[in-house]
């Protein structure tokens, strides 16, 4: 498309930006209007797209990481033809699939954003994926990602910085939109291109500071960018807030909000146009993830042996990517100690060093399963309250990610609190849709780490740095939504609601208590979300009297979500809680559970004065 | 200190290094060992502290972010005479203060480190309480950061580089330690000194590229970051992991685990030594926050007015900074919605704009708690995600915080998920020892937010966008781990428990029920925790049924934390959760209630139908 009929697509742009957020009430007209101009010149000239096909494996990956700007997606998505004008006015309103941030219930959106500065770590992801999981016939898809400047104080943007030339992924672009004002007031570097630049160069980005209303230099910009072998490459572009309304333009306290007078601006701006434009069409490719050899063959570990969880959860991870060839691994530079190890000496190709990143490990993850790729990502279970905005984000997003966190609870010992994930059940259950699993041996890791693949959403699954007992046989199964009863009479007074470490405690305190003529039924809640209610309810019934034994904090963790059981207005047992209550210190693993009041001690305690209580 | 006599001390640090990790049986030697010799040029030569007034408002500050190298730091405690060697050889053990990552349990420890990345925004912040907040006559006290290379992966560090350059803290110190490998392997960047040069540069801090080995070179590094002006200093240090013992020098494997003959590398290093090094004092200085003028004057609304819970909050921080002259306020780049910008009209001089980095806003508020002031860090409840790692590692660092959440649940309307608060609940719940406050009126969020003032460790405070009824007189008093009974009768048959704006829905419902004969008693549990056990105990046993609602995801929140009070062994009401089970989507604040299921009609027939269900 030619300069003239570029610049008259931004102005329609922004025109149907401003209607938009008219229309709506609400919404962030100014933020699109900077960014009108770079986007026209890329939907006209740049994107290769085919809107009917949003899955094409050939096509670009367009990300708006100032999700806010989502006025100007969709006057892009009008101007390709792909809503209709009707459609665009219906933004923000219930039942309209427009949000007021871009979400992928949007076919033509492979993520949500709106938490600033995640697009461009996501962004890697995709580009990792064209990169280095394509098949040799896959197209090498461009990933155009549009940032705006306030977001570039996100630490995670220079996660992705650091990672997108460590990787040389030169078929990604970053757009910057430089409007110079945030939300409530300038931003830190205004109009200082450089500033910006210098930066991302010492980062190891080619990098290139235009206009960003002058058309002609955008044009070129994209074309270096795409030209631009072994890096990625920074486009950043001086642009105008509410551009082109001379009332609103550069103006601050003008964020977020519908233009005063939207009809006189849209005059100003010359009206409503109805350019069409014909976006270009994707290469014919045949990418997409290769099957692998279909037979999933997972370690069998013998009764009595002790192993790790963590063990476990590598080897069958290793065995899952040679049955299935679309499962990639991330690894935030603790693969020795999450086992991730094992799925890398068998799957180099397909292992994803992220190095101390938690934000960008997540992020890329969500951007490979947006490309069809099943991802593993792995970490100490402390530490993805690092990237918990990713993850919330990943759930809006409608990811289908794996997420396994090593390391958990009081019981790794020595190291002491900062290294121990004692949040993790509480801050992966909060999550909508998600699955939580947490195994007490190596048999069940194996069978639910598998099992995990299948579900969708988040899934989380949480492993054990120490041996523990393997309890049950290889042939045993374990369907997400069960639990285990591994001790049960008909006569048993007490419930014990376990999960991970506190299973083989249980187990013990129930043995004890077994001899002192209390029978206690013991229950392995290895789906801790969703819970196995009917399970619960029915030993409640039966016992009148339930424990939740957690290596955890009290709040939000397996405790409650036993509890989630008796929240449909049916008598609930008398319960007691056992969990972590205290800051731990340094001790060793078995001293970690005692001084908790997590071990067989504390839990025969809590049976016997409960059936004393109630006797 | 001499050179030679520098060296020997570096020899020291090693060897009590080695030792202390041997007797431990665990622990981070050879990541000690690499940092020695710059550490034993600092405690020489350069730091100012008195290890006997460890609160002494003149001292230098030390944080050693990465904090696995805690080995060396307290060798270097027992060099400077804090601590006996005998204590040194505790390490790692139950009953010890010198836990496997340094803790505040020492006194001489500001911050809880091990979780990488944290040390330098928190060290951001700990320079900008002595930059910009002492009083004329305190002194300029330095701050030096130890950091790991693997860590500066981390995009948090970024975000401090960007800060510690806006804000010219050039009295801050980052020491890197690049001993190129980390826990699992090479670093991305080994030895490549000038690839972190050449970013830190970019991000406009001085620095210095030296031998970490060489001492003369280490100890004029420090002469040369302590007289430049204007803006901090970075000291790049090549350094060799396990220096000094051949076996483990430079080698793979060897992380995080003793030597293999601790003994042989003593012999190694030259033996064990008994130097003890006068550490040269702080200067006398009367330091510390301004008292304020003493007279709290808390914003007053009338019942029937509608305002926003932010609002309130806003004003009655402002009017909390003019009684206090210890409270700081930190914004992310969104005062004008959190409404912090009312304390920054009032009170520029103790307002601290970290722009849209969530990181560093809670690391600087860590920081400045260390030094003794009050700050309250506020953003959007969503964005608090983004920090969770940090506010987990404020509740190690046993930090007095005050954080605000503004823009709670799916009641901000059209925005979209993105922006809602729906998991803040359940993760703050979850932090060790935390407070959690959301208020339903504004009479109610004033009272709160100076009360929060008043708790120990991390408190948090959720706040609505929009307006809701004011619902108590101003002269109403709130404390924290109360409730207030707003609708009640001798004859309730319902107890319904809601919090923020689900409590005039619930009074709706009530009022509704009332006149189907149904009396219904409405608890407003604005202490979600602790919560206030006794009183939900007590309309339990009047009506048997309890209603929880709540804008927030079912997992972890208002529901979970009632359900606590039920968890002592007692009979449990029967209960019924409303919550929001489903991804929102844009829609106006009344739809977005109606849609989730937690408005007043919803509850309302949540109670018809427990009532109906138990008759």
């Amino acid at each position: 498309m030619q300069d003239h009929l570029l610049s008259e697509l931004g102005q329609q742009l922004r025109v149907d930006s401003v209607r938009a957020a008219a229309a709506a009430g609400s919404g962030h007209p100014t933020s699109s209007m900077s960014a009108a101009d770079l986007m026209a010149v890329l939907l006209a000239n740049h994107l290769r797209y085919d809107f009917e096909q949003p899955r094409h494996p050939g096509n670009d990956h367009l990300v708006f990481s100032k999700g806010h700007a989502s006025p100007l997606l969709y006057s892009m998505f009008k101007a390709a033809g792909a809503i209709s004008d009707e459609e665009l006015l219906t933004f923000r309103k219930l039942g309209s699939l427009l949000e007021g941030h871009p979400t992928p219930r949007l076919p033509w959106v492979d993520v949500a954003t709106g938490s600033l500065g995640q697009g461009l770590p996501v962004g890697v992801g995709l580009a990792l994926a064209h990169k280095r999981l394509e098949r040799p016939d896959g197209a090498n898809s461009r990933v155009w990602v549009l940032c705006g400047d306030s977001e570039l104080a996100e630490g995670s943007v220079w996660e992705a910085f650091e990672h997108g030339c460590y990787e040389h992924l030169d078929n990604l672009t970053a757009i910057i939109d430089v409007n110079r004002l945030g939300q409530h007031g300038p931003t830190r570097h205004e109009w200082d291109l450089g500033a910006y630049a210098r930066r991302m160069h010492a980062f190891g980005w080619h990098t290139i500071e235009i206009d960003g209303h002058d058309v002609a230099a955008v044009d070129r910009a994209y074309g270096e960018a795409a030209s631009t072998v072994g890096r990625p490459t920074a486009i950043i572009a001086h642009t105008v807030k509410g551009r082109g309304v001379a009332s609103v333009e550069n103006r601050e306290g003008m964020h977020g909000k519908p233009l005063p007078n939207p009809e006189e601006a849209v005059a100003e701006l010359g009206g409503v146009r109805e350019m069409a434009v014909p976006v270009l069409g994707p290469p014919a490719v045949s990418a997409g993830p290769p099957p692998g050899d279909g037979h999933l063959s997972l370690p069998r570990f013998d009764p009595g042996e002790r192993v790790a969880t963590r063990d476990a959860f590598g080897q069958a991870l290793a065995a899952l990517g040679t049955a299935r060839g679309d499962v990639v691994v991330l690894d935030g530079e603790v693969g020795d100690s999450t086992r991730t190890e094992f799925f890398a000496k068998e799957h180099p190709e397909r292992f994803f060093e992220c190095y101390i990143a938690e934000q960008q490990l997540v992020a890329a993850a969500v951007g490979m399963q947006a490309c069809g790729w099943l991802p593993y990502a792995s970490t100490f279970a402390a530490f993805f309250t690092r990237a918990y905005d990713f993850v919330r984000m990943a759930a809006i997003s409608r990811a289908d990610l794996n997420l396994v966190g090593s390391h958990a609870g009081v019981a790794i010992g020595e190291d002491g609190p900062s290294q121990m994930g004692l949040e993790d059940l509480a801050a992966f259950r909060a999550v909508h849709g998600s699955t939580v699993l947490y195994p007490c041996d190596a048999n069940q890791t194996a069978q639910l780490t598998a099992a995990m693949a299948e579900q969708s959403g988040i899934r989380y699954l949480r492993t054990t740095r120490g041996r523990t007992p393997v309890l049950y046989p290889p042939s045993e199964r374990f369907p997400i939504g069960g639990s285990k009863l591994v001790r049960a009479t008909d006569g048993d007074r007490v419930t014990v609601a376990a999960a991970g470490v506190t299973v083989p405690e249980a187990i013990a305190a129930a043995d004890r208590l077994a001899g002192e003529g209390i029978p206690v039924r013991v229950i392995d809640l290895y789906s801790v979300k969703p819970v196995d209610a009917q399970t619960l309810r029915a030993a409640a019934e039966l016992t009148g009297r339930l424990i939740t034994a957690e290596d955890h904090h009290p709040e939000g963790g397996l405790g409650d979500a036993v509890l989630e059981a008796f929240c449909d207005g049916r008598p609930a047992p008398r319960t007691v809680r056992l969990a972590v209550r205290t800051m731990p210190v340094s001790a060793t693993p078995e001293q970690q559970l005692s001084e908790a009041g997590i071990d067989a001690e504390a839990i025969a305690a809590a049976a016997r004065e409960l059936v004393g209580a109630a006797t």
